[in-house]
């Protein structure tokens, strides 16, 4: 390829609501182009690491023994009535009416499409176990697309979906599953990523494991123990028990507040008080319920995390807005608390806790020396609580971390939720019809691409590592005016893509700086440069994009070279 | 692959709302499965297929520098505002709000996207021509679905955009995209299919080709000039004039005919009058209003072609109603005729014609002898009539037939219709901005692999060239029971698929007849046995599903032989 005929111009300047690297490069760069909200054209050079990326989940899938399906964007309501998630999932999905007033859906993920394909065609256990897959478009109408391809509306994903007879045989598969993912993003070339347990959300199943790319950028916090390895997404992480120290239970007391409302107000107020010592209230309400009011307790120095109150609650919650003034807003506490239309959830933080300060139920005025079992009582309690770095691992006790990710793939044991649903059954040995028991397995291809580009990017543009680079090599023509620098610019070109490595020349009549820039902005891997001087001292010069080293040789040998660093820079494994 | 674990179920009955041979064959042989009206899933055979279409037709895009893009499925309907599209077509594309109430659409055609993406990043005639294009899934609210993946509703489609300074240089790129389609549907194993001049319809832009497969099945009807080799959808083929006798004009008389009214019962009533020598009326109303009624006159033994009336009234027209008892329905004819609210065209057939029999435009009564340029005169005329098999060709003057076909892929030279309503310029050698001139170039891959299925299909079931068979080779393993086939099967698979020949392995434990027919109903081109008996002779048989010759030859030579033929049947071109 001519860069002189590339569609897709590079600048300087990146558009000023790119805050993060990935989307900011490649913008600039030109590889992508934004048509609306969250949906985007791929250039041709993004294209080409999108197929790239494509193949190598292609060949672990098929390693899998994937059969590679294709199910469809547009998808009538009734298939999404059966498995119950026609009403179950919101705005994000796509409804409309087709010219004959059908509701249809733009699938988001194919778990429905998956069965009704499978439901026909498969009738005994011997079929069985079968994963199908599909590369194909999604559209998800995300509340808040941002960042580039990081997250968008439209997007490729390639998903699987294994059946199988017993969970035995799922767990043996998910465990191969696992596998293969680690090897995709280590041959795409991600280098920070771990997998994690996490919360199956919309999916139904239980166990779950998300692949998440460590990144200051990511949206999604991991808690992770240094010293035994556990990893977990913060929508499920738990932190051990803490005692409260051995106090002796003293009078409890209204104190005087004033206006003090947050924690950190009350501590500052009181002076001599610490926020692990405050019992923090926070109000819900429930999607679609109007009357009642969640008041969820929890030590002071914690917040609640509400997709594990969520799952307590089993209801979507928004924060309250207490205007009716049954609650005193800033002065709630669990001590003569309204009953009315409350419904209490306690974090486990609080079993057991002396001598804390919450708040009297009454304006500008405080509890002291409130205590778990005498002043109120907590006859059940939850894990609602989002772990704190410092807090102590479950299993092995050591001090947990917490550091941000984005999700780059996930994998889940689904369980008989859709085939059951949906009615699919196969006859075992025992001749009894039976559910399947079915994984699947995601990952987003543009946010792969938006992913590597983040982690690799540097401060003179992208850098792509060599299997999923859109061409392996820039080839440099400096003064391509003079015949001599052409014609062996031209005769190396040949020579390179006959042996099967790509090219990307620069013939334009540019100063060798503007033709650098271009390159590293691209985030070729590497750069060869075809010079008239160069060219008398037969010096050709490769420049490894990544490290900056420079190689030189004569241009006789620099096909060769090439095609050996190609190979060398392609990770195997 | 394992037949034994491919989903998909093979029948020996089809559904009965198949009515055409690859619609019925590909849900008998499990390639595809149906979702909704006129949206498929495709099983693993059929998606290798179309892996394999989609990888010959890239080739050839890319052999004609082709960029390959990604443009998004769901846009906004402002890019479709900027062209005029939003409005101008109608409920074939689907229209939806997303979850901030913006409007969006589904798109069936990318040129506002192809022109969204292409404006900002070319900004020099240097940079052109260029082309960029895509293969990705589009969306057609189609009223009418219909055999299997003929005519569906979503599909994958390449879709290609060129974009050049002159209309020469347009010219001469389009005969390159006119070949590289003559050998893409070559390669991919057509044979009858011809190039046809067509309608640009709502693409705008005035040359374009059709690439037909000429097969009774086909909706479209293309009229063929067997000596100078002319070729034109029916919608734009014309016939050569045809004079009347010299005859002498007679008088004019109303005759009564009763209940009379089509152009066959009038004739038969009248006993002395060929349809040739009658004039038809036929009524239209435009789409949108209410208050006019289209009178189209036509030579008796013509139909009228919509598709040329349309270009001429620059406007939707739907059969006309006829109930205000303006118009005599069945009685109409151009002498007399009320001229309130009535916009009468004449087809050039009607040129000089002499003695004809028309409606007296009252109940009951035609009109004789009448004659244009006395009884009514004809001021302007157009071509609105469908050319009948047995008129003359315009060029050659030979007779003319007329035969059916299905549209395989098509290109149109555009012209500067969305540069221009999208503002796409760029500068030209003196600096001035100007309109590129487009040409865009689709083939419906889909609709390629049933066209294959549907020209080679057989009475046993599915016949795939060997370019785009999902697998080359149907291992048969007869009695895979016994230890020595088994281990030759296993020991030919792995051989084979180690130099490049795809294997569909087949070792259930079924009879020698099920797993031919299976062999033979799915379509691979070659079936290779391995059963005790022909081990003991050591001699392996290779069957050509296509002509039905066997070879023999001892095994040890049959990975040679049919590696040889996977090469020798592949279409070169």
């Amino acid at each position: 390829m001519r860069i002189s005929k590339l569609v897709g111009e590079r600048t300087k300047t990146a558009p000023s609501d790119a805050v993060i690297k990935s989307h900011s490069l490649m913008i600039r760069a030109g590889y992508i182009k934004l048509v609306a909200n969250g949906i985007w054209s791929l250039a041709m050079p993004a294209k080409r690491i999108a197929r790239k990326i494509e193949n190598i989940i292609r060949e672990e899938m098929d390693a899998l023994d994937g059969q590679e399906c294709s199910f469809p964007v547009v998808m009538p309501r009734e298939l999404w009535e059966e498995s119950g998630r026609y009403t179950s999932i919101g705005d994000e999905m796509v409804r409309f009416k087709d010219r004959n007033a059908r509701d249809m859906v733009l699938g988001m993920t194919h778990e429905e499409a998956a069965v009704q394909f499978a439901r026909d065609a498969v009738n005994s256990y011997q079929q069985l176990p079968f994963m199908i897959y599909q590369i194909q478009t999604k559209f998800r109408d995300e509340g808040r697309p941002r960042g580039g391809l990081i997250r968008v509306r439209e997007f490729t994903m390639k998903d699987a979906y294994s059946f199988h007879m017993t969970q035995e045989d799922l767990e043996a598969y998910y465990k191969r599953a696992y596998d293969a993912y680690d090897r995709i993003f280590r041959r795409i070339g991600m280098k920070n990523f771990i997998a994690v347990t996490s919360d199956s959300g919309m999916m139904g199943g239980r166990i779950s494991h998300e692949f998440m790319l460590l990144t200051p950028i990511g949206e999604d916090s991991i808690v992770i123990c240094p010293k035994c390895g556990l990893k977990a997404n913060m929508e499920v992480a738990t932190a051990a028990n803490e005692n409260y120290p051995a106090e002796e239970a003293k009078k409890a007391e209204e104190v005087y507040t004033g206006s003090a409302k947050e924690i950190a107000e009350v501590t500052k107020y009181l002076g001599d008080v610490s926020a692990e010592r405050t019992i923090k209230a926070v109000c819900y309400n429930i999607k679609g319920d109007s009357v009642h009011t969640v008041v969820a307790f929890i030590r002071g120095d914690l917040e609640v995390n509400e997709a594990k109150l969520k799952k307590v609650l089993q209801a979507e919650v928004v924060p309250a807005a207490l205007s009716d003034g049954t609650l005193t807003a800033g002065n709630i506490g669990p001590v003569g608390l309204p009953e009315k239309n409350i419904i209490v959830v306690y974090d486990k933080s609080l079993r057991g806790a002396v001598n804390m300060v919450t708040g009297a139920n009454k304006p500008e005025y405080h509890i002291k020396n409130v205590c778990e079992g005498r002043d109120f009582v907590i006859s059940e309690s939850f894990d609602i609580a989002k772990v704190k770095p410092g807090q102590k691992c479950p299993v092995c006790g050591a001090e947990l971390t917490v550091e941000n990710g984005i999700e780059i793939g996930n994998i889940f044991q689904l369980g008989t939720k859709y085939t059951e649903s949906m009615g699919m059954t196969v006859l075992n040995a025992e001749g009894k019809a039976v559910n399947p028991i079915m994984g699947c397995y995601g990952i987003g291809v543009g946010r792969a691409i938006a992913s590597i580009a983040e982690e690799s990017a540097d401060e003179k543009g992208l850098n792509w590592p060599m299997s999923v680079a859109p061409w392996h090599v820039y080839l440099c023509v400096i003064r391509p005016d003079d015949e001599r620098v052409r014609a062996k610019a031209e005769e190396l070109y040949a020579e390179l893509e006959k042996r099967g490595v790509e090219v990307l020349m620069d013939d334009r009549a540019q100063s060798a700086g503007f033709k650098f820039a271009d390159c590293d902005l691209m985030g070729i891997p590497l750069r060869l440069v075809v010079s008239p001087r160069a060219l008398e001292r037969d010096e050709a010069e490769i420049k490894i994009r990544s490290t900056g080293e420079i190689i030189t040789c004569p241009y006789s040998e620099c096909a060769d070279r090439i095609e050996e660093m190609k190979d060398s820079m392609t990770i195997k494994v």
